[in-house]
């Protein structure tokens, strides 16, 4: 069988799903579903065709499905809206994993003594904080105001802080800067959400929460922890908690630095579109068993929808005959 | 002749500055003083016991002297109000060279064909470079304002900036992180004045200009060029316009990896002082020839005075007799 024009070029160790014979095998092979958001389902507030209808069709077939983000600025309560708002009913925020829900975690499991954090982030991110019952402080000022020498050395940090905690803050500025590292040189954890480094908007690259904690690295002389994708901390929290068993669990994504890594890592097979970041040029070269390598490439989560959706109504009609 | 007790640990390559006799023969040999300012003759706005009246001494004994600091905060102008408000009367702005002077000069030398920058920085970095002529585009918000991802996409550059010129910004923000990103991107040079990771302010190291430069390098993708110490381009260029000998030129720094290393690399003696950043403890171990390793150790400027004063003494009776 020949391959899409598109999809030439990959090793022949990379499985191509562009077939209704592969495609079914697909579906039928796995029974957990876990999505990346932006660039699999939506490109910011626009759908990508045929994602979400995949979404629905892979839930009324039975498959358990998953969402995971490393955008901290929505909670994971947002998210369920954002999903709602796509026809993606019923998905709880146990379904969901972002980058802030995930740091919330991290701090309570591996430093249960730190009751208080100093955050630099946004809403979404403070709500999956105080979630888990941890005291948050912040610059209160929007937009943040810079720091003096005077105003730095008479600077009264708060002795309960035990963690920084760093995502996206469209807001940071100098004073944020001075204060993390203040406490970070006093001892406080480092924690960041995601390494992303900077996302396309328009024709340039937005920078992200990587510039951020370079500069906080660079002042303080300490690295962050970093728990969002690629760590796959996130991938094994959500299969412990879940029950899903590796072999069964597919992760899609469209970045291979962060969400096929984070599948590899995390030990499930892992599957790349081509609907956001990374692009087929990627993929060529990328050799058998790589850190990077998916074990399948789709042009797009849409192309699973005849298969979904073959399989949604083989699940009715057995459910319609148990009922007989 | 016993060295001091502070002055004990440092190998025999590098030489001890600490009898009247070794004094007079540094004093003696050179005819050019390239002088750091904080850390060797003040800090922050106290004058270091002894720095300022040996600087005075050895002017009155016809020696000259050169001021070089990586701060870009102020001008060369506002340090010459400086060194008048204590007492040093007659330094004009040819013979300070900050690191917004020589960024001026880098970006009038290097780049001829730039006339527009955008500038992340304080008064005295702009000064300094419109004193060169050229166009300065800056944020006029302070506190600077964050930046959405529709700002982002809507944010129109101005096509003439054709290098983004980076300086201590006690405000600096993420609006500036973006903007400068996006200047980078679309082709401008990426220039720093100063690597200056933090300095120290009380009991914690506040962030400087290096955690600035890191934050844009990451969202951009570009490694700046920077022109403060150690950068030798300062003090060649010192040596050129002013015609000095590096056989009769000394560096006198606090710090071992800026100052010490910057003389060392301009080709000239350099001399640690031990009343700022580097320690006793820090020349302990340094090899003979190292870029770091200074050729003298003094515990402070001030112990030069007594010689200076002689010299000054030997020079105005000198000049007295050629009058009779």
């Amino acid at each position: 069988m020949a391959a899409s024009p598109l999809m030439e070029g990959a090793g022949d160790h990379i499985q191509r799903v562009d077939t209704l014979e592969t495609e079914r095998a697909l579906v039928s092979k796995y029974e957990a579903f876990v999505f990346d958001c932006d660039g699999v389902l939506w490109g910011g507030s626009h759908a990508i065709e045929g994602s979400l209808d995949t979404v629905k069709a892979l839930r009324r077939a039975g498959k358990r499905t998953f969402f995971v983000t490393n955008n901290s600025s929505k909670s994971r309560r947002q998210y369920c809206v954002k999903l709602e708002g796509f026809g993606v009913h019923g998905v709880g925020v146990e379904d969901i994993v972002t980058s802030g829900s995930a740091i919330a975690a991290y701090v309570k499991l591996s430093h249960p003594d730190v009751q208080t954090v100093y955050m630099i982030g946004e809403e979404g991110l403070e709500e999956e904080l105080e979630m888990v019952g941890l005291r948050v402080v912040k610059e209160e000022a929007r937009p943040a105001p810079g720091m003096t020498e005077d105003e730095f050395r008479e600077n009264v940090t708060d002795p309960e802080v035990g963690a920084v905690v760093v995502g996206l803050d469209t807001s940071f500025g100098f004073r944020q800067l001075c204060v993390a590292s203040s406490y970070i040189q006093s001892g406080a954890h480092f924690l960041g959400t995601n390494p992303d480094v900077a996302d396309r908007v328009g024709s340039l690259l937005m920078p992200g929460t990587g510039p951020m904690l370079t500069s906080i690295q660079t002042a303080s002389g300490v690295a962050p922890v970093v728990v969002g994708k690629p760590n796959p901390l996130l991938i094994r929290q959500l299969m412990d908690q879940n029950g899903l068993a590796a072999s069964k669990t597919l992760m899609v994504g469209d970045r291979l630095d962060t969400d096929i890594m984070f599948g590899n890592a995390g030990g499930v097979s892992s599957a790349l579109v081509l609907t956001g970041v990374s692009e087929m040029s990627d993929v060529v070269g990328l050799q058998a068993g790589g850190d990077k390598t998916p074990t399948y490439l789709l042009e797009r989560l849409g192309a699973l929808l005849p298969a979904a959706t073959e399989a949604a109504e083989a699940a009715t009609e057995t459910s319609a005959v148990a009922k007989m």
